[in-house]
C-alpha cells in the first residue's frame, strides 16, 4: 500500500549498511551479517533503540541492558544460534580496539547479537562461525548489500523453502516524511501456511516436504529516521508482528520472534556531541539536549503502518532472493522461485537486488 | 484451515455462556455483555488466565491481578469506555450477593471489565449503561447468544462500517482434541484496510466515509478446555495478535488491543475442589493439587494456530452480523452486508446465528 | 541521608496538591485523597508518566493506558477496593464538565484510580464511597494537607498498626537540585517485621494482635520536577520498592504493591502549549517540543536514592502521624504513637504536620 | 528472622552444586563459577525457573527464553562481562558432548550466563577466562563450596569493599518445609551505604576511597525444593529485590540487578521422566504430567521471606568471606574484616566456610 523507498531496503535510512559474510561449503552453510546503524560508532554515539519479543524462543544477546537504557551501542549481528558467544566476543574486542579505554576508564559495551537455527543445512556442531567473520562481516557494510541466502540467511529456512536475508522500505507521512526501513532474517513457518498478498501459496500440506517443527525463527531490524524515542521505538517494534502475521506464521512455539527497531535521528547530544565519552560522563542518554522535534504518539500510525509492510515486504524478499541451497546429509533447501516458478510474475514480486 | 466446532462460537468451549444487554433509542446506542467462564461462581472456582495487551491505548480493569496471579475469579464484561466504574461496581455488588463474606472474612473480588469506545454512534455523555444491566446480562447469559450489533457491539464502528460483537471457535488436534472459543468487540480499523480471507474489500481510500482515527479498539476473550497454565495462556493470548492483523490492522496508536485467555479445564482443586473459600484458605491458586495432565509447551501450536483462526474468523463474524445503526447527531454505521452486498456469498461467509 | 524539602511532602514538588474526604462513622472508615499533579487540567496538560507493579494484587484502574503512552491525563485518586468504579465514574464526569468534547470530538479519557483494602476497620459491602466525594476531595486538593487517618488512608492498617496516608520529600542533586515527593497509602506488612530506621520495632510476634494476612497493600505516588521522560519514570517508580522493604516488607503475596511516578518539569507543548486539545490533534505526547533539558540515565543516580529514601519516610510519616481508629464490628487498630509511646523520640522523627 | 539450613549455603536445596575456577595473577583476577541445578543433564531434565530484571544495566545471555518456557535446561554460569560470550559457547559445545544430538534431531539449548564487571581489579582486556575454565569450574561443582574472593567472584567490589560470591539457606515453612537458597555474585554499593542488620557501616563518606560509579551488578541465583512453577518462580525472584535493598542499594542506574529462581522439585515428567528427549517429543515442558503437589499461591509468603533474607545474608556472606585482593594497575579492594575488623563480632555474622 505504502510507497517503498528509492532501494527498498533498510539501506533507504539514510546512514543504514550492511555486511554479510557467508561460509558455504558442504555440510557449513551459515554465516554473519551485521547491520551498522550509522557511519560512526554507536559506542560513542549511541541511537534511541527498544525491542520487542513476540515469541522468545531465542537466544539473542543484548536486549536486557538495550531496553532499561533505551539504548543501541553496539552494531546489530545476525548469525546461527551456536554462534552467538563467538561473535559477542568478536563484538567487543572490535569496540575495545576503537575505545581502548573500554572496561578501564570506560564502561563496557553491550553488544547486540540475534540468532536463527540453521541446524537443518548447516552443521552447528562444526562451529564454524569464527570471530575474524565479525570484523569482515563489519567490514564489508555497504547500502548496497545482497538478499536471499547470504550472510546469516545462509542456512536458513523459511516455509519449508529457501528463508534467509531480506529487506524493504516503506514511507511514511507524518508530520514529514519517514523511512521505515526492515531486514530480517527469517527461518520459520510451514508451507502449507505461506501467504503472500493474501494469496495461499500451497495450501495442502505437501507431504514431500520434511519438516522440522521447533527450529524456526525470526529476526527482525527496523531502522527509521524519524524522531522517536525508546518507547515509541517498542510501539513501533511491535507492528513487525503484523506484517509476520500477513505471510501466515501464528507464532509457533518453537520460534524465536524478536523485534529490534532504532532511530537514526541526529539528536544533537548522542549524534553530533561530544565525540568520545569521558570519565565524567561515562555513561548516556540516547535522547539528550535539544531533540526538539519529537514526534508525539498521535503521529506515529504511518510508522506503525510502514513497519509492519516494511516487514512482511522483507519476508517475501527473503523467500525471492533465495537461491537453493544444499547442506549437511544431503539436506535441501528448494527455493521458492524454483518450486513455484510462476510466483514470481503472478504477484508482481519485484526482483531485489 | 482448521475445523470449527459445531456452534462456531466460544460457547462450543463447554461451559462457557455469553448474555447480552442491549441499549438501542436515538442517541444511546451501547449495552453490556458477560462472558461467564462457566456455570458456577469463578470466585469460589477460579480459571487460570492471562491477559496480553498488543496496544495499550484503554481501559481495561482487572488485569494487573489477573496476570500476578494467573487467576480469573469474576466474569468478564464489555462494555463502552464510559461505563466501566459502574459495571465494576456492579460485579463486585453481584459477587458480594453470592458470598457475603467478601470484603469481611474473605478477600475482595478482581472484576475484570473491558472496553471499547462507541462515541461515534453513541452518547457516551448519557452515562446510559447502569448497574442493574450488568445483572440484566449476567442472568441473559446463554450459549446460544447473537452476535453483531447486540450488547456491548451496539455502538461500535469496525474498518468504518457497522462492527460490534463476533465469535468463532476452531478445534486443536494436541494430545488430545481440545477446543478454542474467541469473543471479540471489534471496533478498530480502517475501510481501506479491511482485508477478508486475504482479500482486500475496499482498497482506495473512500472519501465518503467518515473517519475518526483514534477511537478504536478491540477486546479478544480467548477460552479452551486444553489443560494449560496461565503462562501457557499468555502465549495464547498472543496469537490473537495474528488474527487481528490479517484482517488488515496493524494496531492503530489509538487502539485498545487487549486479549485475555482463559482455561475451562477442570483442573481438581479449583474447579471441584472446596464448594467455598473460608478463611483460613483465603486465596486460591487457579491450578493445584491433581493437575495431572497439564500439556506442554511443544503440544501448544495447535492450540496457537486455533487461537489466530477463531481471532480472525470471529471479526468477520461480528462485521456479518452486524446490522446498520443510525446513533448520536445523525451518525452511521452501515452494516458491511448492505455496503458490500457480494461479500458474503463470495467469501463464503456463513451466516452467524 | 538527604535533606529533605521544605514541607516534607510531595508538595515540596511545586504544584502538586493533595486534597482528603475522610467518612468516619462507625462501621464506615474509608475516604477519598486525591493528587492533583498540576493546577491545571491534566487532560489538557498531559505529563509524562510510568508505573511500576512490585506485587499485582491489587485493582488499580488506568495503568495499561499510562505506561502504553507514557501519559498521565487525570488526577491520580486513592480509595479503598471497592470505590474504584464509583470514583472512575466520577473522574469521567469531572473531566467531561471541564471539556465537554471528551468522548464526542475528543479522545476519551483515562482515570487513573488505585485502591487498597480497608475491610478490616471499614465495612466495604456500605459502599459508602460516593461520586461527590471525589468532587469535594479534589476541591479541596491543597499543599499544606494533612497525613495519617485522614482520606483513603481512613481505614487502612499498616503493621498491624494504624496506617494511612504519608508523605515526604527528598532533595536530588543531578545537573540541577530537583525534588523527588512520595505519597503514599499504607496498608500492609505485619507487626514483627516493622523496621524504623534499621530497628526492629517488635521482632516477637505479639499474639494479642489480630492478623490478617492478605489484606495488605501499598500504593506510592511519585513526583518530580526533573525533566525525565516516562521510561526515565518507570525507573524511579521501582526504587520505590528499596524503601518499603527497609520498612520491613517482602512484598508480601497478599499485597498490591503498585507505585506511579509523574514529572512536572515544563516540558514546553504539554505544560504551556496548546490550551486545548483540538479535533486535528487529539492525541498527545507527554514530551514533545522543546524538551530541551532531558537527564541522561547516568544522572539518574540522585534521584533513584531520593526515591527510595522519601517512600521509606513517607511509611514511617504515614504511621507516626495516624491516630487510633475503631471501626467495624469492634474492629480497632491502635497508632504507634499510643502502642508504643517511646518511639518518636527515639527515632527523632519528626511530627507531620 | 527465619532458620538457616545445615549449610547456610543454596547446597541446602538438595542436588544443588557449586563448582569455582579462580583466575589470579596479577592484572588477572577473575573467573568462573557454575550452579549445577542438580546432579543429572538440565537438558534432559529441565527444571521450572524465571528471572526478573530489578535494574537492567547488564549483559546476562539466555533469559528471553527462560522467560517464555519457564524453563532451565543449563547449569547457570557466572563470570566477568567480557567473558559471556566465550562461556556461552563453552556450555553449548559442553551440552553437545553430552546429547550428541543437540543442534541436529534435538532443538539447541539455552545457555544461562550472567555476569558482573570486575573491570577495576581485573584487566578485563587480557579476556583470561577461556572455554576450558567452564568445565573445570562445571567438574569441580560440590555442596562444599568457597565463598568470598573466588571463582566470578574473584574481581569483584561490593561497598566498596571486596566482594563477590555469597550464599546462604533459609526455612521456609508453607504446608510442608521447604528450603530456599541464594547464591549472589556481589559487585554493587557505595560504602555510605552499606548496612548490615540494619546498621550503617560508615554512613560518612570515606574520600579516601576510589569510587567507579557505574560498575556495578549483582546476580542472584534462588533454587528452592518447593513444589512451584515458573510464574511462581518469578515472584519468588523478585523478593530478592527486598534483600538487597536492606543492605543499602537503591539498585543504582549502572547496575545490572538480575535474580534468577528455579525449582528442583521432581515433578514426575521432568526430573523421573523419560531420560531423554526423542525426535516425536522434542521439546519440553517443565512443569508435566503429576505435578500433584503444586503450591497454591496463598501459601507462598513464608518463600517469599526466606528468598528476602537468603539474599540479604548471602550478600552479607559475601563480603565477610572475601580476602582483599590487588589487582591491575595498583587496584586493591580491601576485605571488610580487614577494614572493619569489629563488625564480624559486633553483628554476629558466622564466619563462612
Amino acid at each position: 500500500v505504502l510507497r517503498s523507498g528509492p532501494r527498498d531496503t533498510i539501506a533507504d535510512v539514510r546512514d543504514v549498511n550492511v555486511g554479510h559474510v557467508t561460509l558455504a561449503d558442504g555440510a557449513i552453510q551459515t554465516g554473519v551479517t551485521v547491520i551498522r546503524p550509522h557511519g560512526g560508532d554507536p559506542y560513542r554515539q549511541p541511537l534511541p533503540a527498544a525491542s520487542t519479543v513476540v515469541n522468545g524462543f531465542g537466544k539473542t544477546l543484548g536486549l536486557v541492558q538495550l531496553d532499561e537504557l533505551g539504548t543501541l551501542e553496539s552494531p546489530i549481528a545476525l548469525t546461527n544460534t551456536f554462534a552467538v558467544g563467538t561473535i559477542a566476543t568478536a563484538m567487543i574486542r572490535h569496540a575495545v580496539a576503537a575505545n581502548p579505554r573500554i572496561g578501564r576508564e570506560l564502561p563496557t559495551v553491550n553488544p547486540v547479537v540475534a540468532e536463527c537455527n540453521d541446524g537443518w543445512l548447516n552443521d552447528l556442531q562444526s562451529f564454524a562461525v569464527e570471530e575474524r567473520h565479525y570484523v569482515q562481516a563489519f567490514d564489508a557494510a555497504t547500502a548496497e548489500f545482497a538478499q536471499g541466502a547470504v550472510g546469516a540467511g545462509r542456512g536458513m529456512s523459511c516455509f519449508e523453502l529457501k528463508g534467509g536475508i531480506g529487506s524493504a522500505s516503506r514511507i511514511a507521512h507524518t508530520r514529514d516524511e519517514h523511512v521505515v526501513g526492515a531486514l530480517v532474517l527469517a527461518n520459520f513457518g510451514r508451507l502449507r501456511q505461506l501467504t503472500i498478498g493474501g494469496v495461499a501459496v500451497a495450501r495442502t500440506p505437501d507431504t514431500a516436504m520434511v519438516s522440522q517443527p521447533e527450529m524456526g525463527s525470526i529476526i527482525v531490524v527496523l531502522a527509521t529516521d524519524a524522531p522517536v524515542d525508546a518507547r515509541q521505538l517498542r510501539r513501533i517494534a511491535k507492528r513487525s508482528a503484523a506484517g509476520i502475521a500477513r505471510t501466515g506464521s501464528n507464532f509457533a512455539h518453537g520460534s524465536g520472534d524478536i523485534a529490534i527497531a532504532f532511530s537514526t535521528h541526529p539528536s544533537p547530544r548522542t549524534r553530533e556531541g561530544g565525540a568520545e565519552r569521558d570519565a565524567d560522563s561515562p555513561s548516556r542518554g540516547a535522547r539528550g539536549e535539544g531533540w526538539g522535534e519529537g514526534l508525539r504518539d498521535a503521529a506515529l500510525d504511518p510508522l506503525f503502518d510502514a513497519a509492519a509492510e516494511a516487514t512482511e515486504q522483507a519476508i517475501v524478499h527473503a523467500l525471492f532472493a533465495a537461491e537453493t541451497v544444499r547442506g549437511r546429509d544431503g539436506h535441501a533447501r528448494v527455493a521458492i522461485i524454483e518450486r513455484f516458478p510462476d510466483w514470481r510474475a503472478r504477484l508482481g514480486v519485484a526482483t531485489p537486488s
